[in-house]
């Protein structure tokens, strides 16, 4: 069995472990004679496994009972419809702060059903760095202030610090770096995140909002974008997608084992650490990322040259270095490096990273 | 290891070799160092994936060129949904025939979008048969007929003869008999089915509709709920739900390699009719469904005494024929015999059905 060091953006490297997990289990779970993607949604066997995906992640964030956590499909890209559907009138205000292209595209998809407006953008920086947050900016109205913690392509995120310190009714995308450091996540009204990243496999998103929040739909919703319709029924209004939940529940085991999220944060710091040290310390390879603002999950880097950059991914791939390239729209380098990539795959990376530099100085 | 006879109505029983195969691949699909789990959705790999599954698919339902077929989220409840909201204007009308509780779902959320009416109903009789579909006393201003081809709560199915008859415009959920026997798919304007039934794990909708109708969205359309948003990027807008689609995948290949729709459609008839029969004849099995109407995929069956039911399958479930229970809206059981349920299967649980007439007469 060959197995390669996955940086990939998302859908992502899963812990080893994990997928050893339910390779055994594939055509029995335990002992039920049928394998999880078989299971009637309404079984007891399959019960269980909703359930208790569904504690530990909330264990795992942290939420107070104030909270329901759904599990949903659609992806990032249905909250962004979802949550002014759901949270804001036709008319209300809500604020953005874009940071990305990801968060200028829930801004776009709330215009289609409210009236947001725009906090902050770095946008004329290709997003290198996060927009001061001046609450008192916002409009009066506003009922909330959207955030995407962390930004995939771009390599930044919001430091933990800084979201402690706002005050205002918080929304978040947090697909990107979901239980990778901490986070109060009880500051937030609603976070989300597509599990595809840090979580598990594509197909199930995650979405905890505040109980108080769950009211009776706008009657232009559709009933399966209500949160009310998923809230009373467990996320079981409709079939969910059981296995992506499985795999999901076996990651948040996994994380549990690692120490919870301190324990994986330290391991995600130590990981990061080593990476950007390297980087500042390199003749070739630049981060021009604002250095409090650097994501711990997607480090991105260049060289200056697109050919030298192509090279680079190129020659990484032949030592089973895999998805080392940054995104389409801004090019370079990019290494995911999420909950489930171990120190092992970052050692190689920088392994790979010193013999490159050697020979192209 | 373990295995059962899974009768579940959905998720329901998959072909064991796609189990073992998808199952050998875990770790590491094609040498590729990676599960399909964590496989970027833009790599090559992945891409090789998706294409066949889509290409399968067209062929084994002899779609013509003149159809797109998307691979979404949200299941058949979504699609309740996105139908109105594509196909419709507010003002216009569609006429729906109420054949069970799906089809009544999809009713009642077309009204949110649309003017939807009733062409018939056979809810007085508790769904025991298909009413006859009449289009000339549709609306004259109605744009499509609305089907739900297999009622898997009650056993029943419009037959492809019925169907081949009909000249409006048609669209159909068939979810729970899709490639189950030879319909012409062409025939219709849009047809719609959640995996889980009969192509695969939870989690992606196959949805095939005429290229023509895909035009830009009414503007109070999520963008997520727009067919346009997702053909025109191949059904890769945002992360699909790649393992699901992967399996849906080799469900089809499987297809493929037992002689296609039509081979399949040799066993489905066979297994249906033993079962039939076996009911007809019975002296305490009842089936009250119109002959002409019966589903060949879930078949219904009561005893006429509550506590027998109950006892019949709490027996089957001791001999490993699970999930017989009929729908908790009716009663009495349902064995659900979808292409993977071998004709073995089938003959087990008529051999425990002989074993308890001759207890129980």
């Amino acid at each position: 069995m060959k197995r390669i060091y996955n940086f990939s953006a998302g859908p992502s490297t899963l812990p080893v472990e994990v997928l050893e997990k339910a390779q055994k289990e594939m055509l029995d779970y335990n002992n039920s004679g049928m394998s999880v993607m078989e299971m009637s949604h309404r079984s007891s066997f399959y019960d269980d496994i909703h359930k208790e995906a569904k504690k530990d992640l909330i264990e795992l964030m942290g939420l107070s009972d104030d909270y329901e956590l759904l599990f949903l499909q659609g992806g990032g890209s249905t909250q962004f419809a979802m949550i002014p559907m759901n949270l804001l009138d036709k008319e209300d205000v809500a604020s953005y702060l874009i940071t990305g292209s990801w968060a200028d595209k829930a801004y776009k998809e709330a215009k289609k059903f409210a009236k947001p407006e725009i906090l902050a953008s770095s946008k004329e920086d290709t997003y290198t760095y996060i927009p001061e947050i001046k609450e008192e900016e916002m409009d009066v109205n506003s009922k909330f202030l959207y955030l995407c913690v962390n930004n995939t392509i771009y390599g930044t995120r919001i430091a933990p610090e800084k979201i402690d310190k706002l005050t205002k009714p918080l929304v978040a995308d947090i697909s990107s770096n979901i239980l990778s450091e901490k986070y109060d996540y009880n500051k937030f009204d609603l976070v989300f995140a597509g599990a595809q990243k840090n979580l598990g496999p594509a197909g199930v998103t995650i979405v905890a909002l505040k109980k108080g929040l769950i009211k009776e739909a706008r009657e232009d919703i559709p009933t399966m974008l209500s949160y009310k319709t998923h809230a009373d029924k467990d996320s079981l209004y409709n079939t969910p997608p059981c296995y992506s939940i499985y795999i999901t529940g076996l990651v948040a085991k996994w994380i549990k084992k690692m120490g919870g999220v301190e324990g994986i944060e330290a391991i995600n710091k130590e990981k990061a650490k080593l990476l950007y040290d390297f980087i500042d310390n390199s003749k070739i390879f630049k981060n021009n990322i604002k250095v409090e603002d650097r994501s711990l999950m997607n480090v991105v880097f260049v060289t200056g040259n697109d050919e030298l950059d192509a090279k680079f991914v190129k020659g990484a791939k032949e030592k089973g270095l895999e998805n080392l390239k940054g995104h389409r729209t801004v090019g370079g380098m990019r290494a995911s490096i999420y909950n489930a990539m171990p120190i092992e795959g970052v050692k190689a990376l920088i392994d790979y990273m010193k013999d490159f530099e050697r020979e192209n100085r």
